[in-house]
């Protein structure tokens, strides 16, 4: 279960105790289509009443959409891919004044992803139609996820949800 | 400003023409430190008025902290760090009856990134002290952001956002 347990050494080999890891990789698990071809003409939010947008999956997560039909709204993660990653202090107004980015929604972020909420529309194969994005047409898609609200657990209840 | 511009080649030099990357690279911006050491400890969903957990900065994102302090509520990212990356259908019940991975908020997915919106308690130099996260001790911090109900946008208002 645990994929990044220490490996075992080898005869003479020697670690340094660190099991510290400072990074770790996405993989791409589709690509979102939108009207918004630049970033000007991206909305600053994505609205519930917008227009449709396709999260088309790549083929081997296809079947890990079983079930999505019965949620009416999604939390949608992608890969703001053409966002700068250094900036510690943003001006959103351009007016000297400046704010820290995790005070910010802004793309422009040490991981630049992107959170939205959408509205399920439609199900198609391997294809999710739905309402509510603000991404660049072609943004590499990261997650999906029931919504918070209307998720209830599926895993049996345990002895940590209910602490003395 | 555009990270991933394809760079220019050089003499000789010849390309496929694909822009696609199918990965990238999440750097992890601190540590999430929370009273569960084990994952049975853990709940299956963070409370606001649960325990306080502590979100510990590395030293180079302390100033993109600067007026988070005015969100009552964040959005926390973090890095299941623990969990596999390849199931596709799962039995949450284990009875043989399964659901698609995008169905479930389960920890394991293709990119294990869990998204919990907590509650500010308090700031500390390179530390928010917040409640409402049920992972576990250590889990790596992948972001902050302003709730999104909380959060209004700092840019100036642009055509794309009153479409005709």
């Amino acid at each position: 279960m645990e994929q990044n347990k220490t490996p075992e050494l080898r005869s003479g080999e020697v670690s340094n105790g660190s099991e510290v890891q400072n990074d770790a990789t996405v993989q791409f698990i589709g690509t979102i289509r939108t009207p918004y071809t630049s970033r000007d003409l991206c909305p600053r939010q994505g609205k519930l009443d917008g227009p449709d947008c396709r999260l088309e999956l790549f083929a081997q997560w296809h079947a890990a959409l079983t079930g999505i039909e019965k949620f009416e709204h999604l939390d949608v993660l992608y890969w703001l891919h053409q966002s700068r990653r250094d900036l510690v202090l943003q001006s959103p107004r351009d007016n000297g004044q400046t704010i820290g980015t995790f005070a910010l929604r802004s793309p422009v972020r040490p991981n630049p992803i992107g959170v939205s909420r959408v509205r399920l529309i439609r199900v198609e194969p391997g294809i999710l139609v739905v309402k509510g994005l603000d991404c660049l047409d072609k943004t590499p898609l990261v997650d999906i996820k029931p919504s918070r609200c209307e998720f209830t657990s599926q895993a049996p209840e345990k002895a940590a949800d209910t602490p003395l």
